[in-house]
């Protein structure tokens, strides 16, 4: 038996949700895969590629952010405490217009995946245009993600010609599928009301064709249902499921207005939805009702949304918020428990944007994504059930953050890519 | 003229609130307090002591807790998910009453005050029992600390005879009133639910007596109203007001459940309130009305509570959740903006304490409590408005503490205490 990365007496957190701790606990893995994990009386004793000491640290699978718009770092802060319709129209489209090219969306790719990678998330599910360039940074920053090619009725970089953004999205999809072990290609038609009903149908009838997921905002603001060119139904989420775009490989981003004909209409159809807690709160959207998304069984997963919105990419953050947002107006406190929320933002979101079984657990035959951190910061003294690090944790306790059984980041330092040079790139293309 | 330290290079935010920043800028203190701030050109070119380069970092205002019970360190992530009536009863109260001795407080203050100055808190309004261990504690790790001494109607550490209980605060206040540079002294009656009417009247003219602040928990959930026993008024402020308690020196802290009419009285009197949205979050009591009291122009506050109903002690955490948290429900992207989150966490909440004026900010007399924040970090590029770090900003963002013009945070290292030994000492009284 060869293992490849062994990771000792750590305090072992392998399936979020459950809430049990091994400790101490080991986890080995071979290749890109978990082999084993369990209580150290059981760690094998056989030939090892690296060890990591994991003494005062707990060892969880990685985070995985449901939803993000990676290049949008360059637009972080640019414009705060607007509603989403000024934010977009106002300041984001116009800035889009100005900035957005590969380079760009490349340097600002690579910011947002060591930013990610720094907090924690070794899985993002991201939606942009010249999604390549996205694809490209998150390999090179060794960040696992679901690359999902942006498809919009208006010329968009990359798709000048908006007749073209179905092709373009399939040459998206041909070029990476099968290609890079962390990289998975998808579609993200924009919303229902920038995409029209024959680009929607024919968008997900392009990823049923090559079978992969499906991503759209939906629900976001109150006025949606409103912007719809040809409604088929009162509510966006009733207009996508009248065009039968809603099955299990579809996503549905937000979701904040869905009402329960729509919460029902999710739950038939097996539709994932992705909660992106602060970016609905910030951008004054309103809150997703993700208790009754819960007591329904939907599958869910947690977001950040881009760093434009929101404006931090940290699912520690998000986590947190969720968990304490969720539990007033009307006040229940169990409405998001902390390992609720833990598995969200692991397990539950990996599911969600289509991983494969196990992936967001650190269990035999998972994916070996994982991350370390450090029980020893005062904030997380004493150890009772707060080992869960959803109230107290933060990202800057990440220690390590092993992706696909490869260590990318050791004692906080990203081992993969020149993040100077990155910053440095970041602010030239902001004009700093 | 003499400079004990200057800041060089830096970028400077002298005043929460008014989001000017000068840059490059310097900050000059000598002993205590400012000399002058302003742009590097001003520099003055004297003899100094210490020189800190702040090329790179944020310089700004320390952050002001208003409301914290710091002993209560040990009881983080002991009872989550749980209303506060469930947690106080039949966790926290049992759990205290097992737990709670000289030791246990000066101990548990310690980790707090550490975890505080290192996600860059220079301030904290503090309320206990055994408050002398407090005060002590924070004098020893450098942060400045309104202390107050708890009192309620049943036995408590310390006061074991709740009969004596004002003349256990009284000797609290007179052995620190003007005895040390970072203690003053005050008074926290616990809540008008846990203190008859006799004991509120008792305690606040012993405030009066003395002329240190008063605080006390008001309005925190809605059943409150029923629970105080000789009602002179249909809510708890209603109560208080009736009582003759409300004025500038008396701090309201929670004000949850305060309707129009409770508004309207804090607003006549003057008094001051911390608003603490994360704990009140958790523990499900509910939100606020702070948007109405920004409209009415109260004097407010930001506080982190106690770390056994947050579960941190982090500002940064809760400057962020009270910007967004009040931007839904209603949706209102301006309820709550960034530069008044800051404001509510430095300056404001520096007023409403007690503190003298141009306290939180960094001009020429206020008191020398400052810190720098690496604007370097990949998680605050590029820098926009973001500057502000409300919404990007962490804790671990913060490199140097200076609390009352001596450096007791360098490169994230705490200069004053033993942090491992605090850090056991609690393990061990947590029973770990």
């Amino acid at each position: 038996m060869k293992i490849d990365l062994l990771i000792t007496n750590c305090v072992l957190l392998p399936v979020p949700g459950a809430e049990t701790l091994i400790d101490p606990g080991f986890v080995a893995a071979c290749g890109s895969h978990i082999l084993q994990s369990g209580p150290m009386s059981e760690c094998p004793t056989v030939e090892f590629g690296t060890v990591l000491d994991g003494q005062g640290q707990l060892a969880m699978p990685g985070l995985v952010n449901g939803h993000c718009h990676a290049p949008m770092t360059l637009f972080r802060g640019l414009a705060d405490d607007l509603d989403l319709t000024t934010w977009l129209h106002g300041h984001i489209f116009p800035a889009e217009a100005r900035t957005v090219c590969p380079e760009m969306v490349y340097w600002c790719s690579k910011l947002a995946a060591a930013e990610m990678l720094l907090s924690g998330t070794t899985t993002v599910a991201d939606g942009y245009f010249l999604e390549d360039e996205v694809a490209r940074a998150c390999a090179e920053t060794g960040l696992r993600c679901v690359a999902a090619q942006a498809v919009i009725d208006f010329p968009a970089p990359g798709a000048e010609d908006p007749r073209k953004n179905i092709e373009v999205a399939e040459r998206f999809l041909a070029r990476w599928q099968g290609r890079h072990p962390l990289i998975s290609p998808a579609v993200f038609a924009h919303s229902p009301y920038a995409c029209g009903n024959d680009t929607l149908l024919r968008a997900k009838a392009l990823a049923r064709r090559r079978n992969v997921p499906f991503f759209i905002h939906a629900a976001e603001t109150r006025d949606e249902a409103g912007m719809i060119a040809e409604p088929l139904a009162p509510t966006p989420i009733g207009h996508l499921a009248h065009l039968g775009l809603l099955d299990r490989d579809t996503v549905c981003v937000h979701c904040v207005w869905a009402d329960e004909q729509d919460l029902d209409l999710l739950a038939q159809s097996g539709a994932g939805v992705v909660t992106c807690p602060q970016s609905n709160a910030k951008l004054a959207s309103g809150r997703a009702p993700l208790a009754a998304m819960l007591q329904r069984n939907l599958r869910v997963g947690l977001g950040a949304d881009g760093a434009a919105s929101n404006n931090s990419l940290d699912l520690f953050r998000e986590m947190d918020f969720v968990a304490k947002a969720h539990k007033v107006q009307p006040n229940n406190a169990v409405a998001v428990p902390a390992a609720r929320a833990l598995q969200l933002a692991t397990s539950g979101g990996a599911e969600v944007i289509g991983l494969s079984a196990g992936h967001g657990t650190l269990t035999a035959g998972s994916v070996a994504d994982l991350i370390l951190i450090d029980l020893a910061q005062p904030h997380l003294q004493p150890l009772h059930r707060s080992r869960l690090p959803v109230y107290s944790g933060c990202a800057a306790d990440v220690r390590t953050v092993v992706v696909n059984g490869r260590v990318v980041i050791h004692n906080r330092r990203l081992l993969t890519i020149d993040l100077q040079e990155t910053c440095a790139q970041v602010r030239r293309l902001a004009g700093q």
